[in-house]
């Protein structure tokens, strides 16, 4: 089994977990992919559901899956599904380099249930590496300065044309380079604080679930403090 | 002295503050109103310094004095001067009735010195009130549910014609009333790790001096740590 059908395999059993009646949270990347083409799969069958997508490319695809789309509404929805970068074993997450960090996080904030989906290259002992922060235009330059006072030296991500990438909200993404996340805590904490800063990558304490298929086609789930996780088949 | 006069006093007792090639950071508001024309009459007798707005409506005004104006850059600016809305004992601050609170807490945490220009009558022993906070268009509704669990009951703010107001950023701003704040460093927290909260008008620890002018023509200056504020003329 190679990575793409790992994450193939974590996505299909993630839809599995999809009722009748159920508003969903589409994830971003190319592992939510799976997740929502496995949903579009059931909706052919007959399931019924409503899906908030988390960003515009997510939603496009969603379409073309005929999964009937909403808006997120005050309630929030039943389950929402996303991939992550890097899975830590507490369960946090990196997330962002698809450049939907900050719609992701509003959407598994507001979601009964937030289901992971990943690979098994995807779990490390720690956070390290890029953590992505979704920033205002206004000021961004001075935004910067403060960034790199965390500790990392932050970049503005491009796009393919080398320009400064825009994210679905219209703001600016910045990568900074951790080697490791000593406080992730602490660093989420001081990131939210910065004037200008809209979001970041650090999801703490947030994931309920954590799919993690093996190259070897094997499923594992991931609790909060389950310290000994449990095949999924 | 009525109360506009008392603004206007404060205003340009904080122009006396700016020195040639200073760059500047201007604030929103019928107080920083007074500050950006008093300043515009020392550029017309040659004082050389480039400002930065906090809002469309202190750029114009800027532009009519011609007062030059300049992008936030990485360094930041020398002076930022704005009003506020309530200042407490300890100097914390309640800012954003004018909606602009985003752009104007930017540009106090870039400046070398945030100086808060206000009349007596925002003098309060506590803070309390309404909290003023932009949120992102995408998932407002469920933001308004998170920000509902901060203790207050949060609405958005609607525009002359009824329509939900937007920021210069394109956002929606939202006001909670809270009577009074019992712990604003740590409402200010919670408001910071909510998903689609770009910024809030609690400016804490950021005012490096306030000039406080009286109904009775007597002008004060309030410094962090400062127990016995001085009479500034």
């Amino acid at each position: 089994m190679d990575q793409e059908a790992a994450k193939r395999a974590a996505g299909e059993a993630a839809a599995l977990l999809v009722e009748d009646g159920m508003t969903l949270g589409l994830g971003t990347g190319t592992t939510a992919r799976w997740f929502i083409e496995a949903v579009g799969a059931r909706v052919a069958d007959g399931l019924q559901v409503a899906a908030v997508a988390t960003s515009l490319a997510s939603a496009a695809l969603a379409a073309r899956q005929r999964i009937p789309l909403m808006e997120l509404g005050a309630v929030g929805v039943d389950l929402a599904v996303d991939g992550a970068d890097t899975v830590d074993p507490d369960l946090r997450l990196l997330k962002g380099m698809g450049g939907a960090l900050v719609r992701e996080r509003i959407v598994a904030a507001a979601a009964s249930r937030f289901v992971v989906v990943a690979d098994e290259s995807k779990l490390r002992s720690h956070l390290a590496g890029f953590v992505p922060v979704e920033l205002l235009v206004f000021g961004w330059h001075h935004t910067m300065t403060l960034l790199d006072q965390t500790g990392a030296s932050f970049e503005l991500r491009l796009d393919s044309a080398g320009e400064p990438l825009r994210s679905d909200n219209g703001n600016l993404i910045a990568d900074g380079a951790f080697e490791p996340i000593a406080d992730p805590e602490g660093l989420a904490a001081r990131l939210d604080a910065i004037p200008g800063v809209v979001g970041h990558g650090l999801f703490l304490g947030m994931a309920d679930l954590v799919i993690v298929a093996g190259l070897d086609g094997e499923l594992r789930r991931l609790e909060p403090a389950d310290g000994a996780p449990a095949a999924l088949s």
